[in-house]
């Protein structure tokens, strides 16, 4: 593809990509296909020949957008909403073409200051203390999984040479999210290793459940290292008692990692702040500005304030990736497992400087707003009950009656092609899970779910 | 950013990437600024209230892109060379505008479907059997790291419960890339239990120090459970005898694992289908499209005859993520620590497509062509040495002299602006890497840099 066909199909993606956020609305939140439909549609080897560009795009809205489950669209509110905002957009578009990959400062300065200068930014605005360290991988589960590696080498530094963690303990919350235990055991601590604290009504680790178990697992001859609190759990959004658990933490030696990954850019707006609590007392916080921060995927954000054990449980540099050593060049490859880097930061870079921080508490304020009177009108309709506290922008309900009532009034509402909502499990019980966190989602789009799920009580 | 303006920049934004793809060799491949420049630059904190996208567009250019190593640059010759390949860039600019999550194949059917198809579409034209399954992550050091993951849990599948993995040994030569070394640190191995099989003059791991090294680890008591054979070393390029290899591992009961991810997309062109050979015995292996096969970073393939085992290793399913089961609806968060799945599949389809396999094929000749042309320069002059067979388009040389004078000559050549060329040690010495990889890299950028390297001789 010469740059000038390069132009002339770019600037036709472009008008399609804009008249795709103006109208993801159009399109139906889930398609209509079953499992198979793409693969059987595409041939089954690839082409000898090339193929011209007009076809493979006309081949992308005729075959691939039909099999699009549409996470812009403003009535997707499962899992955790996102957003690809147009700064966003535009970062992903100029990295691409850059296609530098920054694992040393050599291979690139822009990208290696400018994931440390955005994280400082975000750290900031997060309230977070000073002296963090922030470094940029693909998802949550692997930002965790090296703060929990991380915290093995502060308790057991052994571990690296002999590989021999033997009775190494992890704390964390029966509702913490599985990429916890996950981590856990990809890293070799075994799930029987993996201690899930008990919570209160309200879905909370209960910190005295957890200072039991340690004692119990001490006095077993066993190694507590880490505990993992979270600020925003998954099913429910609920938030652990960050500053009883660092207590706790603290007198016992772990290494507390907080889980943050959709809630903690709440913190952004001044009245959230106290949701962070206690978390300047933490070794590791994760938070991803590619949930709540309307930037595309991939981009979640570790932070911690022990980066040299980071780097001490990592770093392994071969004669051909050395460079010459400088005080302030940062070589990322340093502090963690993937050796390439993509330039992540740049999309971050124009979503936080393109709205300001004013302008992300605004949207952040709004979705927690029409939360909240979603939550006040479930509490109001004798029909249904809400099934845990709503903190943030998550609101988890059921229709009183069975689980398969509620399961087939999932069904039912997500076959709308309206609105996507998913499922979760509390106190037993099948429950719907509504999350607002697109940024195209309006009051609007919230009641209309609403009505979609009352709509066959007559 | 209503999409009219996002309509607007990103035209904007189009222009300046068809104008950089034109014209990246205007730029010095090694931007000429000092650690911290850019930080610098830049405001310590983010902005409170809002920017406009103009001026965020020109920061973009003035400050962004003069901090930029120019991977894009037909003179990046250094590590392995990689291209933003136009069709890559515009698969990139759909997927994030989708922004789709492949976590489940209820979460995106497209995402699913697309990985398979163009990962098996891959696998064909690579010559690799018809059993494999196909999965896509950052980075090669992430995908292998996984590999060696289910290499533990056939070996010793209790390690996923208890988490013991004492005296499981893994073998990989001494030319191995660094990320098999760490790989095995992250999940818990230990370096002392990595052995570096010796290798032989050209490089490649000597299978009778491999099977040796296992006898002895065995008489032992200690639990041999992986090899990884490297098709491309990092170094070299050299080509460890896999086949032999493969003997010994299924010998020995060992899970074998093959780093092919620079050399392995080479394997398109039939003329070199020859070097997987013995790869159709594999367990496991990874090539990286956004190497040799002119994808945006970050795409890395990892390949396995045993999915059930990989999946065994890292399966965890919290009720909030459970769907209907469905013989052909795959959920890859199954198969890895990564929960989140961005669409990475959809460059990767469109450099496929657009290029084809003969297309593919023939540019990869083409950078074996100049790089051979290159080493019989070489040798044709007695001022320097090649100190290493050349199978791919990689070459190792040095000025006959002292390692200063290497160091000297280096630092001089990437001062130009118009190459970057990195460094190895072979034989203990310092020697200049010439990597070609860039899809604008020509004959008359090889030879340019061959005339800069010799041009300090008169």
């Amino acid at each position: 593809l010469s740059p000038e066909e390069f132009r002339k199909f770019a600037h036709e993606a472009v008008d399609w990509m804009a008249d795709y956020l103006a109208h993801a609305d159009r399109y139906p939140v889930l398609p209509g296909i079953k499992p198979g439909d793409l693969i059987d549609a595409l041939p089954r080897c690839g082409p000898e020949h090339g193929e011209p560009m007009s076809v493979i795009l006309e081949d992308f809205r005729s075959k691939i957008v039909p099999a699009a489950t549409h996470w812009n669209h403003p009535g997707f509110m499962a899992y955790f909403a996102t957003s690809a905002s147009g700064p966003g957009i535009l970062g992903e578009m100029l990295a691409a073409t850059l296609n530098m990959n920054g694992m040393l400062w050599k291979t690139s300065p822009a990208v290696v200051e400018l994931e440390q200068v955005t994280l400082d930014w975000l750290r900031r605005w997060m309230g977070l203390p000073d002296n963090l360290f922030g470094i940029i991988f693909d998802t949550a589960s692997t930002s965790s999984m090296h703060a929990i590696a991380a915290a093995r080498e502060m308790a057991a530094p052994e571990v690296r040479t002999e590989g021999d963690g033997a009775g190494l303990v992890l704390y964390t919350s029966e509702q913490a999210h599985s990429s916890i235990e996950k981590g856990a055991i990809a890293i070799g601590i075994g799930q029987k290793n993996v201690r899930k604290i008990p919570v209160d009504a309200e879905f909370r680790m209960r910190p005295e459940a957890l200072s039991a178990e340690v004692d119990q697992d001490r006095a077993s001859g066993l190694r507590p290292f880490c505990v993992v609190a979270t600020v925003g759990t998954t099913s429910t959004t609920s938030i652990d008692p960050v500053a009883a658990i660092a207590e706790i933490a603290e007198h016992y030696g772990l290494w507390l990692h907080v889980d943050a990954a959709y809630a903690g850019v709440a913190a952004i707006a001044p009245e959230f702040q106290h949701i962070l609590k206690g978390c300047d007392r933490a070794d590791s916080l994760v938070t991803n500005p590619h949930k709540w921060l309307f930037t595309p995927v991939d981009v979640s954000a570790l932070y911690t304030r022990r980066p040299e054990i980071l780097r001490r449980a990592f770093s392994l540099v071969p004669e051909y990736l050395r460079t010459a050593d400088h005080p302030r060049a940062l070589n990322y490859m340093d502090y963690g497992v993937p050796l390439g880097r993509r330039f992540r930061a740049l999309k971050l870079w124009f979503v936080l400087r393109y709205y300001g921080r004013e302008g992300i508490a605004e949207i952040i304020r709004a979705h927690i707003g029409w939360a909240q009177e979603l939550a006040r009108q479930i509490d109001n309709d004798d029909r249904f009950e809400r099934m845990a506290p709503t903190p943030f922008s998550t609101v988890c309900f059921r229709r009183k009656g069975s689980d398969e009532d509620n399961r087939a009034l999932l069904d039912r509402v997500n076959a709308s092609g309206e609105v996507y909502l998913s499922h979760t499990i509390l106190h037993g019980k099948y429950c719907l899970r509504l999350a607002i966190g697109n940024m195209g989602t309006t009051r609007e789009h919230v009641q209309r779910a609403w009505k979609l799920v009352t709509a066959g009580d007559r």
